[in-house]
C-alpha cells in the first residue's frame, strides 16, 4: 500500500553499503521528512560526481582532470612509487607529512571472495606506471588485513620480475603502545622486524 | 586535494540519519569505484520521489495522491483511528491482519531533546481528523519508550478533553516470552494490566 516511488527511494537506498532493508526506510523517511534539503543535495552531488569524476590516469586516484594535481606537482620525488588500496590509506599517508614521493591508488584489493582478482584491478595500470622510468623504488602500503597481504604478496612478486626494488610498510607495535596490551601476531612481527640501534 | 566534487558527494551522504564522515567517505568510493548505476539510480529515486511524494490529506502518511488508498477504502472501519509514529509501525499493524480501522501517522513523537514539541508534529491535523465525527475510538500505538509514551500522554489527554474514547495497545510479556528471561518493568505492568479469565 505505500507509494511506488517511496519502495523505488528505500531499494535504490540500499546500493548504500552496509544498508538493509530497516536502514534504508529509516533512512528514506528521514529524508522525505525532516532533510528534504538535504535529499535534494545530495541528489545533486551523486550527479554531479558521477558525470565529472574520472580516475587519474598515472595515480588512478579519483580526480576531475586527466591527470590530478599531486601527479602534476613538480614538488614530490618522483622516484618512490607508495601503493595504497582506496584514496582513504592515501589521505593518511599525507597527512603523515612523512612521504613526499608519488602514489598509486589500487581502488580496491586481491580479494577471490568478492571476486577481485588481479584482472579486475587493472594491474597493467599499474604495472606500466611502475616501468614507466622515473621509479626506482616502489612501497606496498596495502592494509596488513588477509586481503592486504595476499595483494602485497602478489604485487611484489609481479614487480620484482621487472627488475624493480619493492618494500613493504613496516609492522610493529603502534606508537604509545604496551607491549601488555598488544596482541601477539604484532609481537613477534615486531620482534621478527627488530631494528640495529 | 581530492577533488571538491568528491568532497561534495561525501558531505552530502552525511544527510543521511548514522552516517559520519567515514561512513561517508567509505560510501562515496563504493558508489564511485563498485555501483555507478546504483547511484544513477539513487540520485533519480530521490528526485522522483521528493517531487511526486506528499503527506495523505487524511492519515498523514507518505502517498502520492491528495488520499492514499487505505484511507479511501470502503472494506476498513472508519469508526476506529489508530495513531502510530511512523509508516514503519503501521505496516507491522498491518503484518498482523488483527487491525481493521483507520489510521493516523503522526510522522514522529514528541521529543524535546529534538526540538519536537506538539505544534512541530502538527497535532492540529490530527485533531481535526479524530473529530470528524467518524471516529468513536483512538487507539494510541506509539513506542513504549520514553518519549512515544509522552506522546502517548500527551495525546491521550488532548483527545479525551474533546469527549473522545481513548485506548493504549497493552505493554505485558511477548508472545512465547519467557518470565525468566524478561525485564522486571515488563512483568510488572503485565501484572498491573492482567486480563480476569
Amino acid at each position: 500500500m505505500s507509494p511506488s516511488s517511496l519502495d523505488e527511494l528505500i531499494d535504490a537506498l540500499r546500493c548504500l553499503p552496509g544498508v538493509g532493508p530497516k536502514s534504508a526506510q529509516r533512512m528514506a523517511y528521514h529524508l522525505l521528512q525532516r532533510d528534504q534539503r538535504g535529499a535534494q543535495r545530495l541528489a545533486a552531488a551523486l550527479d554531479h560526481a558521477l558525470r565529472v569524476i574520472r580516475h587519474c590516469a598515472r595515480c588512478n586516484t579519483f580526480t576531475e582532470d586527466e591527470i590530478c594535481a599531486r601527479c602534476l606537482s613538480q614538488k614530490r620525488d618522483a622516484s618512490t612509487l607508495c601503493v595504497v588500496e582506496m584514496p582513504a590509506d592515501l589521505n593518511m599517508l599525507e597527512q603523515t607529512h612523512a612521504y613526499h614521493g608519488m602514489y598509486y591508488v589500487l581502488m580496491g584489493r586481491i580479494s577471490p571472495l568478492d571476486g577481485i582478482g588481479p584482472k579486475e584491478l587493472h594491474l597493467d595500470k599499474l604495472l606500466a606506471r611502475a616501468t614507466d622510468g622515473s621509479v626506482g623504488e616502489v612501497i606496498l602500503a596495502t592494509n596488513f588485513t588477509n586481503e592486504g597481504e595476499a595483494t602485497a604478496h602478489y604485487l611484489g612478486e609481479m614487480l620484482r620480475a621487472r627488475g624493480l626494488k619493492v618494500s613493504r610498510i613496516a609492522r610493529g607495535l603502534p606508537v604509545g603502545g604496551e607491549i601488555e596490551h598488544t596482541d601477539a601476531g604484532t609481537i613477534a612481527q615486531a620482534l621478527v622486524e627488530r631494528r640495529t640501534l
